[in-house]
């Protein structure tokens, strides 16, 4: 179970962005992205921290046949926290994984990004 | 949006392990240890990976007000991934997720551990 975990730390996200604050339109983003970048995703959960008032962040997964990718947004910060992990059994999906979060990164459009990976397994 | 994102990843597990193949086991261990830790769970998902015979491979996420616990169990390999990630917004969560990390690792019982660690924000 050797893989890949890529995290992306953003700064100076707009807070009114859908995608910070609306578990749907997040949804949809993580769904569409994972599908682009040719991983499998098996199921997902999003999580509203407080009324639907556009103001409250929001923490989502998306479990994948390769892994996970977990998306965490601070709207009263402008931060959102990106991991996507993905186990590389039965072939190599480093360049998927990069090219998730590559989209993931673009949709939110950060002023600073931070990026780390691990090896693991 | 600082904090601490802790993995490891155990080899040796007994693939015969509850644990390892079973949703709802693995859910209840999940949310003790997150409890036992002083972490505030908010929302779980836990997804086998094939039928319900005792060799099928999970993947499950509790999400946390600090942020969230993810496993991934192989039991044909005798593997499992852990991720605990903290934020540290409102306080400083690392001897909490360095807790629910050793008390999972230690409900799986592996014979070798490899631990690493980011800070991130």
């Amino acid at each position: 179970m050797q893989g890949l975990h890529l995290t992306a730390d953003l700064r100076g996200v707009d807070a009114a962005l859908a995608l910070m604050t609306d578990p749907d339109r997040l949804a949809q983003a993580c769904r569409d992205a994972v599908r682009t970048s040719g991983l499998s995703g098996v199921a997902e959960l999003m999580h509203r921290f407080g009324p639907a008032d556009g103001q409250s962040g929001i923490t989502g997964v998306v479990l994948l046949a390769e892994s996970h990718l977990a998306v965490h947004t601070w709207p009263e910060l402008g931060s959102v926290t990106l991991d996507v992990y993905v186990c590389n059994y039965g072939g190599d999906n480093s360049r998927k994984a990069r090219q998730l979060l590559d989209t993931l990164i673009t949709a939110f459009g950060p002023t600073e990004v931070s990026r780390q990976h691990l090896l693991r397994g």
